[in-house]
């Protein structure tokens, strides 16, 4: 799907909404750059969330997943460097402290404040740094911040992930803004690493909310890079209402919302993927032909998983082999000798059988920016897609030296 | 366990066990080394057998499983450099010609000759080269052959994997002699990679094929390099009885003939790991205190896995949070809180919380050949132990260009 469909792209990220300010500062918590950003609405706003299901939940999440369920909220504080996961009663408390210290500065009711966190597991988080960054946030808020908000939850992330569009109603123009953080530790099975998307439209907490779940199955959800789901994944949606366009359940309008919203967590979910840790190329997997969906999502995701598959993508190396034994190895039956397999538009195999190539050309195509792999079974109508990069050098030397 | 409790070590692999001949020679099917090793057995031999999940199995597979099921057989040809594996009809011809041909050129009956493949997939295998192969094999067969049949079925794996150890019973004494290749692709969940067992006791087939799946189940389904299981995974175990020892069931020295193959498969399973596609340790990843065994055995695999501990178990940094998150994933619930947690043998989390540790002295422990990690759940008495290597540089480079 592309973002010009329906809807128009614009500037501004998270502050492209109106009734939102937005900032990004540094307070030291990262060697270098931009780690802490800060989300004030105007007013309370309607509010939805999903969280990582990991059984180790970092305090922010705890905080945070019980925090949406009134629905309301008004300011988001994210911070980058530390993750405040496996840090017990004290890592906690240390949460609090941050929404304490936002109501204070920004002037927001603490109840409303949402806290994430992303960054290395099992440290406090120094809070006299946070506190300082806070306050220097909360003078620097601007409905221009988007971008450096966007800056300041990068981890090991080369790039921002930003967009934003506007969505022409019956009553009126609402905006959607958004921004993500990914690169490693991404297959989240809920929710993505951290996301905040805003929008100006006026949606009720209960839509908002199966809004948002249906948008991150199908987006966040279908995104991996190295199969490890983070302690730490949230996306939450904040809804200010700014635009005075009310958006009702069962309208033509909250349907083109929706899809609307799609296409920005689509957008950021592929934009995560491109930019996974040491990633030269976004990888996508297509499934047809599965017994049902959630086989096909199972397939598609045990190739996007296996490091065979994504070593040798790295290497333009047309081993499509290994495709077939990652599929094979899923726990899902098929027929292997009913198999079509293409890999970056070249068909490589036909009802189980190699199918005769250019070995050269086939690597030559693999080298685009965007790999296309498609896998096609007859067991029935299930299909999916999930978004996924190669595995390089650079993967193994970004990990093998994080923390120390 | 240890290879000298009960058992001795001695030499010679898969040809130390009386009634073994083997020998390995170069047909070229790799770019240089040894790569077809051929065993025969003086007279037809009780044989079990486990082979891959995959649902996508090699042609050898497909054979040697339908094979193994009458309990007997007399040679196994394997050839490495090419899988056989999603070759169509064609594959499953060449496979047979395979047998056909030893059959002939070593006076073994066909019904009893048992292939197996490993190397590249979806490739046919040159028959002029792999004729030519066996035939030269055939007149190179010796009772002094074990370790060049060893060297034959190496792919990617850097040293030969092979051991040999003498049991005394009430009886006499008998021999046990295994080999395996493993290094890529490894996470069988039913066989491992390839490995073939001999011993010269006189044990019949149903019995073989209980000791050599219990066995099996703890130590080569134990093993994971990258989680990619093959289509070509095979675990042969072949009874000459030779030694005139003839073993009961329920007897006590049928109990002790057990755990010596466990030890012969345990040391065969650790090489394997250790020697993983670019792999410089070995890891045991051991889990307490699980609900279950299975629940722990599933632990165990998710946090072996997973390619941010591993990147990290490369480059020594004590990064115990991504244990931590990998364990939180893995489908299993357990009490977050109640977590022990030991890396290189220190402790660095106990109640769930952080424990204070000297990061520079636990990095120095990591770079041992061997390093444990030690987790504890207070769930129940479920444990498992799984071993694994390292991810480094050498695993993406291998990988990256294997084909082409």
């Amino acid at each position: 799907m592309s973002l010009t469909v329906e809807t128009s792209p614009i500037p501004g990220g998270v502050t492209a909404p109106g009734g939102f300010r937005a900032t990004g500062v540094a307070c030291g918590l990262k060697k270098s750059g931009l780690d802490l950003m800060l989300l004030v609405a105007d007013h309370a706003c309607s509010v939805a969330g999903v969280f990582t299901r990991n059984v180790v939940k970092a305090a922010p999440v705890l905080y945070c997943s019980k925090l949406v369920k009134t629905g309301r909220a008004q300011a988001v504080v994210i911070n980058s460097g530390v993750a405040n996961a496996a840090t017990g009663e004290e890592g906690m408390r240390r949460c609090l402290q941050m929404a304490t210290t936002v109501a204070t500065e920004a002037g927001v009711p603490q109840e409303l404040v949402l806290v994430c966190s992303t960054g290395v597991i099992g440290q406090q988080l120094p809070m006299e740094k946070v506190a300082a960054g806070i306050a220097e946030a909360a003078k620097a808020l601007s409905p221009e911040g988007g971008h450096d908000a966007a800056l300041a939850i990068m981890t090991t992330d080369t790039r921002p992930k930003e967009v934003a569009v506007s969505l022409d109603t019956e009553h009126g123009t609402i905006r959607i803004g958004g921004m993500a953080k990914g690169s490693g530790m991404i297959a989240p099975n809920m929710a993505t690493m951290l996301s905040v998307i805003t929008t100006d439209a006026q949606v009720a907490p209960d839509l908002l909310a199966v809004a948002l779940r249906t948008v991150t199955d199908r987006t966040f959800n279908r995104v991996t890079v190295d199969g490890d789901t983070s302690t730490n994944d949230t996306v939450l949606l904040l809804a200010s209402g700014a635009s005075g366009v009310r958006l009702l359940p069962g309208t033509e309008d909250f349907a083109r919302f929706e899809r609307a919203l799609y296409r920005v967590a689509e957008y950021l979910a592929k934009a995560i993927a491109r930019d996974g840790e040491g990633a030269t190329k976004l990888v996508e997997i297509w499934v047809h032909g599965a017994g049902d969906d959630a086989q096909a999502l199972t397939l598609a995701k045990t190739i996007a998983n296996s490091p065979l598959v994504k070593t040798a993508l790295f290497g333009n190396d047309p081993n499509w082999g290994r495709i077939l034994a990652a599929a094979g190895r899923a726990g899902v039956a098929f027929n292997p000798d009913a198999v079509d397999l293409d890999l970056a538009g070249v068909p490589v195999v036909r009802g189980g059988q190699p199918a005769p190539f250019d070995r050269e050309a086939a690597a030559e195509k693999m080298k685009a920016s965007e790999v296309i792999i498609s896998l096609a079974l007859a067991e029935g109508d299930g299909e999916a897609v999930v978004w996924t990069c190669d595995f390089s050098y650079d993967y193994v030397r970004i990990n093998a030296d994080y923390t120390t």
